[in-house]
């Protein structure tokens, strides 16, 4: 049996693979897709064995799950207060986040491979906290299905050009869907 | 030098060959996904060798566009000249069309491996003409940055359930869409 002391050793051991593992893991979702999040990809880019990977995060839903970690919180527009600025300041988050993060290829990626409960559970914890800020500023003016309508339409401003022509939405077409949108919630 | 009878049974040939593998390559796509459509996935399916596919669709995109030829038309709402009847009809046969044909897997997939000119031009193809009918309504009300903004966002109403989720919207909150868009044009 293992003194504390060697224990001890063990575990930092294992905090230190993790860490690593979550920087690489992070680093291949980011510059190469979801699909390329493989227990050979990362072990390769860690400098960690497969069978170390696969002993301690047997699925890619583990590896995509340290990628998120490392993550760390989704970053989001300081609100001031002024609703259509603070619209704006937290969708020009959003765009720089889908270019830098690869936001897009996650959410797609998540939601294509969310097959199972674990795999729904990630998925809904990235578009939650992605969402909640754009939620809490529409929901002082939209409810029910005009809150999901307002929130689905606002994301889909950054979303769709991304998606559908791996471009981004210029700032005034920023502006404009968010003035349509208030002007619309009167 | 063959005869021109026999060139007739050759281009026969072909062109059955190509109306198998265009069908082949459009169920792989609709049911398997982007991904799934290669070479040797479509040959099986399509009941031919990959080397024949090989000699006359050197490259899976070549595969991706037979699918869209067997695909046709995108199904859109006939027109009835209420902005806002055409409006929900045209985004509820969009919505249809994401579960029916799977367009949301087959728009981010060419999107992300478009790369090329080649993958590009295929890309715009399927995006202009889904577009068309919902850019030329929304055309009636709208010009410039708040025409694409208002583009965007019905087709975020859509696209961001089904890619974030998994889910499609409810016919409240298409509705409740096209009420916020269509007031905010005034």
């Amino acid at each position: 049996m293992p003194s504390t002391q060697d224990r001890g050793g063990e575990d930092a051991r294992v905090a230190r693979t993790r860490t690593d593992v979550s920087r690489a893991a992070l680093e291949v979702l980011r510059t190469e897709g979801f699909d390329d999040v493989t227990h050979a990809r990362v072990a390769e880019s860690a400098g960690y064995s497969k069978t170390t990977l696969y002993a301690h995060w047997p699925t890619r839903l583990d590896l995509v799950g340290l990628a998120l970690d490392a993550l760390g919180e989704l970053p989001h527009h300081p609100a001031s207060g002024d609703l259509r600025a603070d619209l704006i300041g937290e969708l020009t988050v959003f765009r720089r986040s889908v270019t830098e993060l690869r936001l897009d290829r996650l959410v797609f990626g998540l939601a294509q491979s969310a097959t199972t409960a674990a795999a729904a559970r990630l998925r809904d914890r990235v578009n939650a906290e992605g969402q909640r800020p754009l939620r809490e500023l529409l929901g002082q003016r939209f409810s029910g299905a005009r809150l999901e309508a307002a929130l689905s339409m606002l994301t889909g401003v950054v979303t769709c050009p991304s998606l559908m022509f791996g471009a981004l939405p210029a700032d005034a077409v920023v502006e404009a869907a968010v003035d349509i949108v208030l002007a619309g919630g009167r």
